[in-house]
């Protein structure tokens, strides 16, 4: 597996959404990061030690993580010259971008002539069955977003992180580059091939104890128009028990897609939950995880509310508040 | 492209629905197939003269297709020996399988020894792009099933037909190997990765006139749990603005999925049409395409009048019938 700890590159990093993967590993593994580089121009800031290869090579980092996401996954020329002075410094690089760091000729071949290895964690290591929609023992839960982008990740995250802390049996299982980059397994759900999606899905949550809870990381949307193929795969592969509702309620329009307004979360329900039901007919809605970051507190707390009073549904924003109501509604399934 | 005219190659199909590649090969573009091949133990025949490859060469075939599908893709060893001897005779092979040509390492040798070709027509030859959402000009019709292999393609196939001998300007897009053996062209959707799903929809289907029709070919269904994920990637990628639900109703339970049911043509209109106004908010249904095979003349006709009165839509059996509702539906938009 990828060596700890990391240093992670935020590059030239537009905004901080697209350093949603460095951001991960910041809140979720703060223990394996050492400290940030960024470039000029960056506008993602971890709150870690800006560091020079020299001094996190020093500080001990082992691993230089690509913690910077842009549209397409391309790995620009202005990273180039870092992540080859990275290597011959002895660094070892991983990515969950879908351009891959073995692709690049001279990546490849400063990597061999130094011995360091290249980790492409986007990249498929198993071949996936075809999905068979044999009822599996065992829980799952999902979390469906109004967006991409909506917390779907840390909602997953948070409840595993206190289902376990409340004595339940619970497992976070990854389907991105950034889960598989913070837990070091999963699978790549956005690069597997599309007849073998909703196999992956199955592969990655298969049977277990009656009284285990799969936390299926979420992906997409059924309302974006560009992935909302790989989130039906999820709800297919996954056939989970309870679904979660997941909004982040500043968006003006679906992220990336300028002409499209976000869904209500009635609307979300009202599309989900019915497709879940194909592969799970006892699948219900559990609650709602609301991402309140562009809120005050109080604001928080008086959007939630009103959320919880309007859907008949448990609502909170697992990063910021608690999600005991979510984990107490999954225990009671 | 690939050199007609061709023999058709259908091993040991298990059934008929096994051999649906060189089905609509024999049906759409039956001047392009000289004959067929067929191994001890085939349970398809597309009526046309049995040949030896021999035979096939003599009457002209210059590329053996291999028409018969398996779960999952894989060229058996049965198969081997046919399609070394094929190429040595002097025959291309042509390919719509997940297990491609080129990875069968004596496949690769033989023809590269003979300077045959290999067309693998599944691997995706484009780098496709990550959906955009934007509108374009044109007009497109998708079939959507209530199962997997219920009619979709021939929908289709036969509507292409029929408005350009109405004087309507069409163009049917294959999204899958058969639709692209017998058209030249197309996406292989089934092998495109998950990300980039709707955007070789997009890619697939342009600009074009206002008054020009794209037919999509549909593929799975909303319905299916093992290829759900790609059917939303047409339905979001195409953009259509009029839908046809396609239903075989002779079916027990879902193509592949013993434990599932199939939905009513209710549920999937209801299902279908609000995804596809995530995408374009115009889109309506406008039909129904019922695959009466199992049915004699009286009976289809019958479940056909019926299927109208109950839901308010043209039906007809596209390949057995008269398109001319739909084709009518559509001009009407």
């Amino acid at each position: 597996m990828i060596q700890t700890p990391y240093l992670l590159f935020l590059g030239d990093a537009p905004d901080a959404l697209a350093a949603k993967v460095a951001q991960g590993i910041r809140d979720w593994r703060p223990e394996n990061a050492v400290g940030q580089f960024r470039m000029d121009g960056c506008k993602a800031d971890m709150k870690l030690p800006d560091m020079t290869l020299a001094e996190a090579k020093a500080a001990g980092a082992k691993t230089l993580v690509i913690g910077v996401a842009n549209r397409g996954g391309v790995i620009s020329q202005a990273w180039k010259k870092v992540l080859v002075t990275a290597l011959e410094e002895g660094f070892d690089l991983a990515s969950g971008l879908h351009n891959l760091l073995r692709d690049e000729p001279d990546l490849a071949a400063v990597a061999k002539a130094t011995g360091r290895t290249l980790h492409d964690v986007r990249v498929p290591s198993v071949k996936y069955p075809i999905a068979d929609g044999v009822k599996r023992r065992g829980k799952r839960v999902l979390a469906v977003g109004t967006d991409c982008s909506v917390g779907k990740m840390y909602t997953g995250l948070a409840l595993d992180r206190d289902m376990r802390a409340a004595g339940m049996k619970s497992t976070f299982r990854a389907t991105g580059q950034t889960g598989i980059l913070i837990t070091g397994d999963g699978i790549p759900l956005d690069a597997v091939v599309a007849d073998f999606m909703a196999g992956s899905v199955e592969w990655l949550t298969p049977d277990n104890d009656d009284d285990h809870w799969d936390v299926i990381e979420g992906q997409g949307s059924l309302f974006h128009v560009s992935f909302s193929g790989v989130t039906m795969a999820l709800i297919h592969g996954g056939q989970p028990d309870a679904l979660i509702l997941s909004h982040e309620p500043s968006r003006a329009h679906m992220r990336g897609l300028p002409g499209y307004t976000l869904p209500t979360l009635e609307a979300l329900r009202d599309m989900a939950l019915p497709l879940a039901q194909v592969a799970n007919p006892a699948c219900q809605v559990i609650g709602i995880s609301i991402n309140t970051q562009a809120m005050d507190e109080d604001e928080a707390r008086t959007y939630l509310a009103e959320v919880e009073a309007r859907m008949g549904l448990p609502a909170t924003d697992p990063f910021r508040f608690s999600t005991q109501k979510l984990v107490e509604a999954l225990a009671a399934i």
